[in-house]
Parts: structure tokens; C-alpha cells; sequence
């Protein structure tokens, strides 16, 4: 016989929670046994004094129990999926997924919806005509063994406990925890049925980890608990100081996707999608293959064109574009020697393209295109950034974020995107 | 403007909190602005984080200014009163608020209800036919006035965010931390409108605080705090490890308190009655007074009859006695070396003298009489306590929980009832 008092009491103490008593603990949440201010109280525990791996393991375990586990075996392909801690222009998913289903691996992306400064791959594929993100399970499994490539929204059976919990951190300040970062990311893949996952944990301002030690740690406990739980994962830590690729919005990020998937798209994105793709082919079991020969050649944007048409898209229609555009000019000449993804996140967010709460509607248009990019030279009133928006009168938030969100000096070091590999 | 997630994380990442953050949070929970589980997670960082003087004096006036504070100036006479953290058997109150009252010093005793192992002085005082705690705060007053001392229920208006986060935190592990504990009972005493307040800071297995060093600090943090508002306070850290006086339970406290008026009962009671009388009366303006021949010349009787009579109760009906009755042996011959206060208060909790849950109701004559205290002689086979209930069903869990709650020696040291005196 369990109490919460007592459960709390025992984390709160700094002593370590036994398999029973977490397990009782998110179940009785799940069921509203355990209150909310009981399971915040808990939560705060565990931020500030820490879980052990088998904790970890436990915990996450006990999430995914909550719900459904689904099992990929009807699919006929090895199963492999990547998932991004989040980060401002981050539009890797949108080529990727075919990119690597190309190869004949399924990819089974169940993914989520923007939130602040960052964007959400549901938000951004809904903007192409016909698309649908809301499959039912068998239709995800009918389109993970053809096409391959599915991006879906996950379903309320998968981890209830995470979905529950997660909103309750969000109001708490309880969110910045490892344990419980690692739990809910895991919890929701390992349900999944995934046979293998790559991470990419990005760092940075426009990330949710700032700082490099931490998000190494956070990469270090997620490929354990893959481990743990019969998934075979790896991390790659990146680069988010700076916005990925010249585009923060909807429809604007899969106009760049596409054209990374023709072969051609800015470098980092294009760095990044194969340096991702080759780690999710090499847990597929095809170390050898050669993602950036199936960009230039075409087979990539062929499995696009069928993840798009499979899901009820047009590949071939216009995407939307927002009615309003203005720029905003540098100030001296010279070469861009950093770009604040967070504040460019945010400008993207103010010109509409997030929300700020979940349930909010998004524009397909808003967002912001990067004329000057870092590394690139510039000239005194030329453009930095091309801003656009449904209504003009987002303009003047969009521009006072972007105050100092540029430098532009004399010269500026090559950027490293990928800091590190774990796994 | 504030938000509940950005003081919580002020207070999670360790910093201090501004006086204004702690106005806000305070107010917006006592309206329901900011939720439960939000309060609970600032609680739990509070409790692991600690928080400054200055923290725990702004958390303290705020919590005073959700509810009215009370003027005593029209009482016409001085104002001191108790405050005991809470033991088994600590009926102090009875006899200790008409014997200062007897010097012509107003108590305005505002009390609780017993919960768990430690016993309500408002249950206790209830088992004398006809005695109302339930005063307005007119009749409250009135009384001050004529005949001095009062001890009856708190009202609602006052503090009523302690009375809100006091439930809170007893479900969500959050009980245990010396600024939450400190300045829930100082906002009480403040709104009550006291000039002075004694405070006896239990320590030992019977109290709420079983290590000495804590129950120091929280005695110390309470004196600084009724300093800081304007109530001069003084503390007595007395030891809780055996409990006070010969019964721990409703009427036999009473009955055991009017021996205490009467000039005789338990050497501990009336030692500890008369130090913290003597610790009041010096705060009143008195220090030469000697409330020992207050006991003895039957002055304090005389106001206790008074404060009986003028709450509504007969101070000559009998008190309420329990049905059945059974005693607890001795195993062997010797001198009992020591009595576990806390089994001794669940035991007469099990029997029917506490509750479990508030609103629960509490038998008037169930209890635990201790027939040999610590330092007396016991033959084995000769009762060491009488238990008595409504139901003789009661007895055998009463009789487990003091299993192993008495020593049998040789010889034993005398026992230091008071260990250290603050302020």
C-alpha cells in the first residue's frame, strides 16, 4: 500500500524511489488518484535533487505502461526514427523522412506542434494542400510499410501518463529536469514501437539546452534508456546558436525543404540531413549507404512526392504565401559574424507563425527569411532579413525582437554543426 | 506583472525572492489565480532551497494580509499568548491561560484540533458539558476583557492563505520545512493581534521536531520573526521524548489539568505550566510574579471556573468517562527508564482520542493513563498504563503500538524537561 506523501517524501529526502513506488505513483496519476499538486511537488523533488538511471528507466517504463505499446511487426522493414529536442528552423524532419525511407527503411515520425519560439513539423506539412497528419494507427502502419515515410500526429494512447504530466511541468516550472526530459522524450518513442532512433539533441540559444555539458548529459541518459528498453539509439549533439538553413515558418521551410530534396538547399541543412540519415541507415543495418547521393539523384524527392500524396497532400500545389512583406537592412557593412537563433525564433513566433498556447491556430505564410546569412558579406542598408506576415501590423514586435540579434564584423569562423556523437 | 512558472523558477534556481513576487503569489493563491499544483512545486522548492529572513518575514506579513488582523487594544489590558508546537500528552494550555489570565494579563488562546498522535486543545476543552469554542471574534474580545484568558477556535478571516497552504502541503511532503512551518504559525499569532507570544518548541520523538538543532532554528527563526512584526517573542525548547504529565486523551487531560489548578498533579506539568507562565508575565510587564503560589492558593482555580463559566461550560459537571478499560503490564521488575512519547500518542489516537482526517470526530473519554511513569518502580505483572475507549475492539491496536514503548532498568537519570530558552 502506497501514499503519495510518502513517495514524495522519500525523492524529497534525496533517497532513491524503489520500481513499486513509481510505478504505483504514475499510474494512480494517470488515474487521478495522485493529485496535480502532489505530482508537481514530486516533480520539483526530482528536478532538484536528481534520479538514478534505473529511476529514469523505471519512471519511463512506468509512463509508457500507461497506454498502448505498438508493435511495428506487420510493417516488413526495419523501423528507424529520429527526434529533435527542438530548435528555429528546424525543418530536418520535412527531408529526411523520405530521404531515408528512400532506402527502403520506415520511419515512423510521430510528431508534435510548435510551441514559443520553436516550430512544429505538424504546423509546417499542414500548409501543403491536402495534407493530413491525423492518421489513425492503421493507417500509420499501412504507410510505414508503403511509403515508408510517415509524419503523424501521435496518438492520445501512446504514454497518457507523458501527455498529462507534460502539461502539468509546463505551468510548474518543472520542465528543465534531465530525468524527466529524457522520460517524456523516450516514453513517447519507445510506445512508438521504433526499432532504432537517432537524436539529435540540439544546443545553443535557440535551443532548449543553452549550455553543451547539459545537453550532453541529457543525449548521454536518452541512448541509455534506448539501450534499456530494447531501442537501439544514438545522439548527435548540434548547433543551435544559429537559426538551421535561411527560413523560420511554416510554408517557407517546406519550400526550403524541397529544395534539399532537389538537390539543392542551403549547406547546413543539407549537412545535417545526411549526417542524420546515415545514422539512422547505419542503425538500419546499411552503414554503407550514401544519403547525399539519393538528394542529388532524385530518389529522395520521389519518396516526398509519395510520403505527401500518401497522406492526402498535393506535392504539386502552390504553397500559401503571407500577403505582407518587409525587410530589415543592415546597419553597417560587413560580414555577419553571429544571427541569435532564439531571437530570430521568436520574431518568426511574433509574425505569426507559433502560438502561445496550445489549441492556438498558426499562419502558413508568417515567418522569416534570412537574406544575409552567417559568414555572408553585406552591404550598409541591403537586407538582413525579409519578414512576412498576414497582418502588417506584426511587423514592428517582429523587428524591436531582431534589435541585436545580428553581428556583422571583419571576419567570422566556419561554423561546427555537429559538436558531438554519443551512442 | 508576474507569472507563477517565473517565481517558481526564481525560488528552484536558488535565488531570492523579491518582496513584490512574494505579495503577488500569495494574493493570486489565495483568489485561485495561481493553482494548487503551482503552490505545491514553489513549496517543495522552498523546503529543499530554504529561504532568507527577509523571505520568510515578507512570506509571513503577506499571508497576514489575506485576512484581517485583529485589534486587541479595546481588551484594556495586556495581551501574551502560548504557542506549543504540539506533543503527546501537552494539556499545558488548560491550565497555564487562566493562571497568567490570574495576573490581570489578557490570553487570547486561539486553537487547533488534534490530528494524528498529537491532541487538540479545542477537543480536549470540548468534553466539558456546555464549553463552546466556536466564539465570535466580538465575544472574543468581550472575554479578553472579563475574565481574561479565552481559548477557542481561529476564525476564518484570519491568515487564510496559511489555512489554504497548510492543506496543501500536509498531501504534498511539504510539511517538513523550518520557513513554511515558522511562518504559518507567526502569521496566525500576528493576525490574532497578541502583544507578546511564548512559544514552547518541542523537541523529541513525541514532537513534530525530533532533532534538537532544527527545533532550534525554527524556535530562533520564529523569535526574529514576531520581532520583525512587532510581537515580542519568546521560546522554550522543552523535551517531547516521554510524554507530559500521566494521560494522553481528551477528558483525562482535563481532569488531569484541574489537578494541576488545584495545586497538586504531575511534577512535569506544573513545571513546565510555570516557566512558561513565568516567561509570559515577564513579556507582560511582570517579571516578579510568582504564578507557583497562584497554583497553590487557588487563584488560578478561581479563573479557570471563570473562563469555564464565561464560554458556556460547567465547571463542576463530570467529565466524561470511557466504558471500558484494560491495562498493559509490566514484563519485568525495575525502574522504567524511559516511555516512547510518539507510541504513547498514536496509542491513545488508535483508542479513539485523535482523528485521522479533519472533521472527523474524536471520542471524549478514550486515552492512555500512564499508572508508572519514567523513574517510578514497575513489578512485572503490575500495570504500566490503563487504556480506555468507547470499544473494546480498540484495545489490541492500541496494545501493539506500545509494544516496546517503555524501558525496564536499573536505575535512570533525572529527566531535563526544559533544554534551551530563545529570545
Amino acid at each position: 500500500m502506497f501514499s503519495a506523501v510518502d513517495v514524495i517524501r522519500t525523492k524529497r529526502d534525496d533517497l532513491e524511489l524503489s520500481t513499486e513506488q513509481i510505478n504505483w505513483v504514475i499510474d494512480a496519476y494517470t488515474k487521478g488518484v495522485v493529485a496535480d499538486e502532489q505530482m508537481s511537488a514530486l516533480a520539483m523533488a526530482i528536478l532538484l535533487n536528481g534520479a538514478s538511471d534505473r529511476e529514469i528507466s523505471d519512471w519511463t517504463a512506468a509512463m509508457i505502461a500507461s497506454g498502448d505499446r505498438l508493435d511495428l511487426s506487420r510493417v516488413g522493414k526495419p523501423t528507424v526514427d529520429k527526434h529533435s529536442t527542438g530548435g528555429v528552423g528546424d525543418k530536418i524532419t520535412l527531408p529526411l523522412a523520405p530521404l531515408v525511407a528512400a532506402f527502403g527503411v520506415a520511419v515512423p515520425q510521430l510528431s508534435g506542434r510548435g510551441l514559443g519560439h520553436t516550430g512544429g513539423t505538424l504546423d509546417k506539412l499542414e500548409t501543403i494542400p491536402g495534407f493530413r497528419t491525423d492518421l489513425s494507427t492503421t493507417e500509420f502502419i499501412d504507410r510505414l510499410a508503403d511509403p515508408g515515410a510517415v509524419v503523424c500526429a501521435a496518438s492520445d494512447r501512446l504514454a497518457p501518463a507523458d501527455r498529462r504530466l507534460y502539461a502539468l511541468r509546463d505551468v510548474t516550472g518543472t520542465v528543465e529536469s534531465i530525468p524527466l526530459i529524457a522520460s517524456s522524450i523516450m516514453s513517447k518513442k519507445i510506445a512508438e514501437g521504433t526499432d532504432a532512433l537517432v537524436l539529435d539533441v540540439k544546443v545553443g540559444s535557440g535551443a532548449f539546452m543553452k549550455d553543451f555539458a547539459m545537453a550532453k548529459r541529457l543525449a548521454e541518459t536518452m541512448v541509455r534508456l534506448g539501450d534499456a528498453h530494447g531501442v537501439r539509439c544514438r545522439a548527435l549533439l548540434t548547433d543551435m546558436s544559429t537559426p538551421l538553413g535561411r527560413t523560420a515558418g511554416n510554408a517557407l521551410e517546406v519550400a526550403e525543404s524541397v529544395e534539399v530534396l532537389a538537390g539543392g538547399g542551403p549547406a547546413d541543412v543539407v549537412e545535417l540531413t545526411v549526417a542524420l540519415a546515415a545514422e539512422m541507415l547505419a542503425l538500419a543495418g546499411m552503414p554503407d549507404a550514401d544519403p547525399a547521393a539519393a538528394l542529388a539523384d532524385g530518389r529522395a524527392m520521389d519518396a516526398w512526392r509519395a510520403m505527401v500524396v500518401a497522406q492526402g497532400g498535393d506535392p504539386d500545389a502552390e504553397l500559401p504565401r503571407a500577403p505582407e512583406s518587409e525587410v530589415v537592412v543592415a546597419e553597417r557593412d560587413g560580414i555577419v559574424t553571429s544571427m541569435d537563433a532564439y531571437a530570430v525564433g521568436v520574431a518568426a513566433w511574433r509574425l505569426g507563425a507559433g502560438r502561445a498556447r496550445q489549441g492556438e491556430a498558426v499562419s502558413a505564410g508568417a515567418g522569416v527569411e534570412i537574406v544575409a546569412a552567417v559568414g555572408e558579406h553585406v552591404s550598409a542598408g541591403a537586407p538582413v532579413f525579409r519578414l512576412h506576415a498576414d497582418d502588417p501590423e506584426r511587423f514592428d514586435l517582429a523587428r524591436r525582437t531582431l534589435t541585436g540579434a545580428v553581428d556583422i564584423g571583419d571576419s567570422v569562423n566556419s561554423r561546427e554543426l555537429i559538436l558531438d556523437r554519443i551512442g
